[in-house]
C-alpha cells in the first residue's frame, strides 16, 4: 500500500508558498489508516514501549490506535489551560514569538520507555519540546513516530539524540 | 472492570461549582483505555458501521481507536480554521455566546452509517452540532457513544431521535 495516494497537498496553505499535506483522506480510509498505524505498532513492539504521548490535536489521531494496538496508555501534550491537573509547561521559538506546551505532572512516571506519535515531522518545535517534558517527568523517550517527514525543514537535526520513524518523506 | 475508578474528579474546575471529570487517568492505563474502546466497539459492531466522527480534541482519543478496530475510516469535526480543504458548517448558543464546528464536505460518503464518539455527553451542544454536519453531508448517525454522560445536564434531551450508549454516568 502507497501511503502517499492518501494525502492531499494543498497548495499555498496555510500561507503563499506552502504546501500543506493532509491526512484527512488517509484517517478516512479504514484500510490505510489500520495499515498506517500497524507500521508503527512494529515500531513500538521493537521499542518495548509502556506509554504513548502526542501532541494535540493531530498526535491524538495517530497516537491513540497505536496505544489500543500495543496494550499501553495514552497520554496527551495540550496547549495551556486544556488540562485539568497540575502541569508542567515548555515554551519553545517559532518563527514569529512562542509556543507553550504542557503535560499532566503525573503523566509520565519515572522510567517509563515512551513513544512519541505525531503526524508531521516540519521545524521540530513541537517534538523536542515533547520530549523535553517527558524527561523533566523522568521518561525516556525510545522513539518519535510520524507520519510524514518534511525533509527540507530539517526538524530531524533538533532531535538528533533520538530514533526516528517516518512513514512517508516529502 | 469499575471505569469509574479511572475517573479524576476536580471540583470548582473550569468554574466555581462545577466538577470537572478527567478521563486521563483512563486514558494512561493500557487496560482501562482497552476495555472502554471494546464497548464501543462492541456497540459499533451492532450498528455496522462505515465511520467514526469525533469532535475535537478528546473525541479524537475516544473514537480514533474505535475507528481502527472496527476497521474504518475517521472524521474530525473541528473549530474553524483547523481544517485545509472545503468545509461546512454549524454554529450553536452556548451559555454565553456561540460556538461554531466544521467537518470537509467529503469527509461523509452519502448513506454512509456513522458512529458518532466523544468522552462527554453535557448539555449536548456539541453533539447536536455534529450530527446536524453528517446529516447535511447525506451521512446516517446510527449511534452516539460517549465515555461520561452528566445526567443532571439532559443532554440526552437534544437528541432524542438518536440511540445513545454511555459507559458512565455521573
Amino acid at each position: 500500500m502507497n501511503l502517499k495516494d492518501y494525502i492531499a497537498s494543498i497548495p499555498n496553505y496555510p500561507s503563499e508558498g506552502v504546501t500543506f499535506r493532509d491526512i484527512s483522506p488517509l484517517m478516512a480510509d479504514g484500510q490505510a489508516y489500520r495499515y498506517a498505524t500497524q507500521q508503527i505498532v512494529d515500531y513500538a513492539s521493537e521499542k518495548k514501549i509502556d506509554m504513548i504521548v502526542g501532541p494535540e490535536a493531530r498526535g491524538f489521531i495517530v497516537g491513540c490506535p497505536v496505544a489500543y494496538e500495543a496494550g499501553v496508555g495514552f497520554a496527551p501534550v495540550r496547549k495551556p489551560g486544556k488540562l485539568p491537573r497540575k502541569t508542567i509547561e515548555v515554551s519553545y521559538e517559532l518563527e514569529y514569538g512562542t509556543d507553550t506546551l504542557t503535560i499532566h505532572e503525573d503523566a509520565i512516571k519515572p522510567g517509563q520507555r515512551v513513544l512519541i506519535c505525531d503526524d508531521l515531522l516540519a521545524t521540530g518545535g513541537t517534538i523536542k519540546a515533547s520530549i523535553e517534558l517527558i524527561e523533566r517527568l523522568g521518561g525516556v523517550v525510545v522513539g518519535c513516530a510520524f507520519l510524514i517527514e518534511l525533509t527540507d525543514l530539517k526538524g530531524r537535526n533538533k532531535i538528533k539524540d533520538y530514533d526516528i520513524l517516518s512513514l512517508m518523506e516529502f
